[in-house]
């Protein structure tokens, strides 16, 4: 049997590699915080300081999927299967500035919960009860912190200084883009029905550029491969790949297990956010219907039952299958564009890439 | 008549030489907008991140003292006085890194005004009446965009990778040094009475590092100068500005005129903060003062009768006298320490350096 028939077998060897990567780095992301803690250059006697540290090392260790560490040490293996200095630290550089964007993320949602656990922000309420502002205050810095640490981890490194300066240039470009990309995720909230275009921008801007693209882009510099010489094909990945993921996170946040995605799956509709799938339900709902799907968007106090409705038109429009064949769709074109570079790369992290979007889908299902 | 008994000399000088820094870095930085607006990698059709851009340029152009510009230039002065490439991509991010933390301050703060005009939060609560969330959400997506657009300005310079990465470091350590004084400060209003030394470590972490010293390690750097070679002395310096320049915010924030500091003179004790002024207020009153004076600090709704109340306090105590002698004596001492350049570098910088903190007082009083 060929190997790219034995697809069963490359999932499962795929989940090793993932839940490899997984392991051996929450035990680098671990000890990382430790050093921190004990290193950190702060006032020696700040209670609130040493609090930051220890609330983002929580968030930080308490999970997730750690997929763009994944894409991160398989670029490198497009180059190399020899161990190369400086994937740790571009792996929790990466973890960082997510960890930073979570942060913000949850007082920007203002969301009590991330991970299966309290949100920073959440937290910090919870130990400030009469002091609102403190909290928001203390969550607001707490990630600003853990951006520069992303930074400082690279700065730090005992790398060359091209090499830590390129991947400060990735970094730096990834954050800016996810910021617009969050404003841009805002402002999709506003109009009617956001068109496929504009969904799809805001996936490019928000989610491929610093989880797909950048990852990939620290992972063959660290291996010694330029990655402007492969801009096209990598942007044109991380693209599809971005898209498809975005519409699986679409799709959970309403039809997603609680227990498994460790968020509330009202919260889309609480928000009114205009997602791939809320997006999709206003345009193949009847008038009717869209009354009904407006007036229970955006409220605050919707209701489980209110949000069952919403889910029981998509169903019967079929705007979930919609959706599933999309994520599909999207995964095949990302994992297309990765069939491409066998003949430039190593194939077993080429295998990675083009298997590694269906098998995000097929979790999702 | 020697040129250091003609104090009014040096000190139309000085004067002279900082609008000189305020005016040509004023159109640099209009132009860095400029340019930003027409050039910036952002989706082509997103009214958001274009409103964004317009109001991180309306506040970073409305102004402030530049003083932190001032100090990167006249640091570069120490060295050369002749042109060196770099010094305005300097000032540009350290000016940036200012408004990415006037930004998040004003969130932290709840503050509507700076600078004269709206703080970027409430120019959103503004835009976006009925979304107070949207309105945080993109405050907060702005403020940590600047950040990054201080070290992008550094990266997309022209200038050699060393010095780049010299520069990134100096500026990433600058805006971490900042954030954990920002804690050290909410913390600082918690307990009853903070300590002189307490208040010092929040100066020195809170404005210090970012106000004084990062900016003078730019400029040497720039200038083709080791700043490691030097730490002591730029520490020491630095610090004592910081805390002289802190206690002038504070003397202000309660004595000073609203017209010229653009911000209600009453915030302080409204909020709570225990600062120079307050902590000295509270130390040197009587106990039916002492009550008085907590029954006022941190309530929303104290009256401009209830602050004035305060100053008549601060004043029967002498508070104020001893607030100005303090800030002299720190200003003296950061003198001191900038007198003893004279040897290794060049005079007319030197003098700038050594006159400095002292003018900073004379312009408070």
């Amino acid at each position: 049997m060929s190997v790219l028939n034995d697809v069963d077998g490359i999932t499962r060897e795929l989940q090793d590699r993932i839940s490899g990567y997984q392991d051996s780095f929450a035990r680098i992301f671990e000890r990382y915080f430790e050093e921190l803690r004990e290193n950190f250059d702060g006032p020696a006697d700040s209670r609130f300081t040493a609090r930051s540290l220890e609330l983002l090392g929580d968030l930080s260790l308490r999970g997730g999927k750690r997929q763009r560490v994944a894409f991160m040490y398989e670029a490198a293996r497009l180059v190399t299967d020899q161990p190369v200095a400086g994937l740790d630290e571009a792996a929790l550089s990466i973890e960082l500035l997510q960890t930073h964007l979570l942060v913000h993320d949850d007082i920007i949602d203002d969301a009590p919960t991330r991970r299966g656990g309290p949100s920073t922000y959440f937290a910090y309420r919870a130990e400030f009860p009469g002091h609102p502002q403190t909290a928001l205050g203390l969550a607001l810095l707490a990630g600003d912190l853990a951006a520069f640490l992303s930074l400082r981890v690279l700065i730090d490194s005992g790398l060359p200084v091209p090499l830590k300066h390129a991947l400060v240039d990735v970094q730096t470009r990834a954050a800016e883009a996810t910021f617009v990309g969050q404003m841009f995720d805002l402002e999709r909230d506003f109009p009617e029905i956001p068109s496929i275009e504009l969904l799809n921008s805001v996936s490019d801007f928000k989610a491929s550029r610093s989880s797909a693209l950048a990852p990939m882009q620290l992972g063959l510099l660290v291996a010694g491969e330029d990655p402007a010489e492969h801009a096209v094909t990598l942007r044109r990945y991380a693209l599809m790949f971005g898209i498809s993921g975005q519409m699986c996170d679409d799709y959970l946040s309403l039809f997603g297990d609680e227990r498994v995605t460790g968020k509330p799956n009202t919260a889309d509709v609480r928000d009114g956010r205009r997602t791939y799938l809320i997006s999709a339900l206003l345009t193949a709902a009847t008038r009717t219907e869209r009354t009904r799907i407006e007036s229970i968007l955006g409220r605050p106090d919707c209701t489980a039952a209110d949000v069952d409705s919403l889910r029981e038109i998509a169903c019967r429009h079929g705007v979930d299958r919609t959706l599933r064949a999309e994520m599909h769709r999207y995964a095949g074109l990302a994992s297309k564009e990765a069939s491409e570079w066998r003949d430039r790369w190593r194939a077993d992290a080429v295998t990675f890439f083009e298997r590694v979007p269906i098998w995000g889908v097929e979790r999702t299902l």
